[in-house]
């Protein structure tokens, strides 16, 4: 009988798991340096936890299953829920602002498709109890801070913010109702991927007056500087509008301090897909073919209330395995990994294995990778072993260590050899002195 | 509405995430010293994949479900089935040994206990496609290294090997019956919970005759080179016997050139509960009040086969982030875990403020990680926040940044402060003849 990975899942040898640990281990350093605590919640949860988020048509997209105590549960399709949940839970206790990220593995039942698994990895970054545009700014600076660290520039990406509440200022101006506004979304959200005219037409067959048109073809285009006078001018007389535009600008100015600024635009066409954002939101855009969001965040301020806890503003965004891998392998950017060893360890005849072995676990037991070959084989088949194996340095075990306690080190870089006391080896297996 | 994450598994907060990847680091980091490299493959696999290996008794036991397609799927209860079947997908063109480590996320559907929970994360360390006794031993040191790794020592645990194989000679030289085999290996892998007294008991209760009820007395008490000598005169006679018994020896010989003998020992009462098993095994055994097993492994030699690819002989042992901790909790040796931050950007004034999230950017680009107030307050209470968050030295941005652009740079054990030029500190945060 033959098994292969469910559809839309991954096998990870260890050369895709390298890779995977390349990306997983870029975020932990940028999430680190940039402040942020780990946390982790468990792979399944109550399938309630995700009803109340996204209400129950997101059912059918989990993995769900019941406990013989007949208790449903689902595989965690997104962090957030739980992310919310533990906040939640200790809203009193944890020490404001709440900076955490986690990397956990997600899945969904969907299609598999470019881009899109059953199962995956994700990035996510939030701030928790900090209403300010201060934190707006550490999570956009912790995304740039990713992107760069994995090797891409402003050639590659642009990272677009916007808010929705000024969005829901300006269609208020407009006297279009409230119950119309996430239509509206939906129609915003999908400028870029239908282009221009065809997002005009969308616009034109939309059931509201000529000026509410209008704006709204206004708002698809207003971005950068220009865009931002053109809104400013539109909410002149609005008062909470003229309020989240200054706090859109002290984001801006943050932003420019901390030297991003260069990749960063105001575009009011983007809203972001998901119902739960309620402010500033932001997403990292590839110039490349791919022409797709790589990451989505925003701010939350309802959540943390949603789950039973108190009211908490949040703001946070998440990105996965499978799009910065499918970024950097279309420019290029994806590493060669090598494999490398500090030391192999060749014996000169077989009846010097356990000697090496000894020196082996010792070198290892040290906290130096440290490997030989399983088949006793002679000397150049060992040494090209040790090669194939990226060995920093090859060390011969031979009738002299039995004599006189030294070995023979070859460094596998230079080819050159030296004699040395097993101890002292053992003490500083790479003398700099040495090089 | 209230949440809780589900009963039998954990919330990792901050502090026991950071417990959490302090076991995992060290699994990680010893694996790849002793030459293991990572695999992974999916949280869930075909329900038929886990029935092939463990019969349809351990559906009960899984947390299943179908897809929309009425695909069966269970949440990995361990990592083996899915080793062996990535390994029998490729078995011709893995270069052998392989010699894979993983440290996956596993769920099981049971009642939760002291030590057993219904998620936790496993260490698993393999070795395919050698049938030497220097793949156990590889597997044997690699599980020694990891504990005294963690600061365990001979005190803390004991590592009994035997072989399964041994034990299926002596039986047959008894004169057992091959299909009371099983039960009676149960017998024995009960042996150390109940006690001796119970435990002769259990044997006297047993359907044998006086001599093979002798037999069975023996093997139960056969432990150490005295023990090693008693099996030897049971099966001088037996061909098979003989030749594991070599192996065996061959093993122990390998284990004391690596230094592990004195924590090693010869246990016949050891056979480990998995049906799998078909020679060499292997237990790491908690010496203090736990009383139990830290860890087991073994050789088992059909499985390849079992899920469709080549007979392929394999060794490796797993444990658990659980045992673990209550291990080293119990000996109380879990670590005291400190944050720490490089640098604390503090503002002289609020004016100053976006400076000094420019330089709190600047120093993250360089790799190093930064933090800073988020509320405006004096500097006194941003020095007592730089403390607290365990910084290595603070530095301030005044009036001074503005026109000279130097900034004062507080060391924050020494409390010894100097004044330096931003690019030069940028350059160099902690110039070593500052010590």
């Amino acid at each position: 009988m033959k098994f292969k990975c469910p559809k839309g899942t991954r096998d990870f040898y260890p050369e895709e798991m390298a890779i995977r640990n390349w990306i997983v281990d870029r975020w932990v350093r940028v999430s680190r340096r940039n402040g942020f605590a780990e946390y982790d919640g468990p792979i399944f949860e109550s399938l309630d936890l995700y009803r109340v988020k996204s209400g129950d048509g997101i059912v059918s997209e989990l993995f769900h299953f019941e406990d013989r105590g007949g208790r449903a549960f689902a595989i965690r399709p997104e962090m957030t829920p739980t992310l919310a949940r533990m906040v939640a839970a200790r809203a009193n206790a944890l020490p404001r602002p709440i900076k955490w990220f986690s990397k956990p593995r997600l899945c969904r039942a969907e299609r598999p498709q470019r881009g899109r698994l059953r199962e995956f990895f994700q990035w996510n970054i939030d701030i928790l109890g900090d209403d300010s545009p201060v934190s707006d700014a550490e999570c956009i600076f912790a995304l740039y801070d990713f992107l760069c660290e994995v090797g891409l520039t402003g050639e590659h990406f642009v990272i677009r913010i916007n808010s929705r509440e000024l969005v829901a200022c300006i269609l208020e101006n407009a006297e279009i109702p409230l119950e119309r506004f996430d239509a509206i979304y939906a129609v915003l959200d999908k400028r870029d991927k239908i282009g221009p005219d065809a997002f005009a037409q969308v616009v034109a067959d939309l059931e509201l007056t000529d000026p509410q048109k209008a704006t709204l073809l206004e708002l698809g285009k207003a971005k950068g500087e220009s865009g931002l006078a053109t809104v400013k001018a539109m909410l002149a007389d609005h008062e909470k509008g003229r309020a989240e535009l200054d706090r859109l600008e002290r984001l801006l100015l943050h932003l420019s301090s901390m030297g991003v600024a260069h990749c960063c635009g105001f575009d009011m066409g983007v809203v972001r897909g998901l119902a739960y954002y309620t402010g500033i939101v932001f997403e990292a855009f590839g110039k490349g073919g791919l022409q797709r969001a790589i990451c989505g965040g925003g701010r939350y301020d309802r959540l943390i209330r949603d789950v039973g806890g108190p009211q908490m503003s949040a703001v946070g965004f998440a990105t996965s395995d499978v799009v910065v891998q499918d970024l950097l392998d279309e420019f290029d950017l994806l590493p060669e990994l090598q494999t490398s060893v500090d030391v192999f360890v060749v014996d000169a005849e077989e009846k010097f294995f356990d000697e090496a072995l000894a020196l082996t676990a010792r070198l290892r037991r040290e906290g130096f990778s440290a490997e030989f070959s399983y088949k006793r084989r002679n000397m150049g088949k060992q040494f090209a072993q040790a090669a194939a194996k990226g060995s920093r340095v090859a060390v011969i075990v031979d009738e002299n260590t039995r004599t006189d306690g030294t070995i023979e080190v070859k460094d596998m870089s230079t080819g050159q050899q030296r004699r040395v006391d097993v101890e002292v080896f053992l003490n500083d297996p790479f003398p700099t002195t040495d090089r």
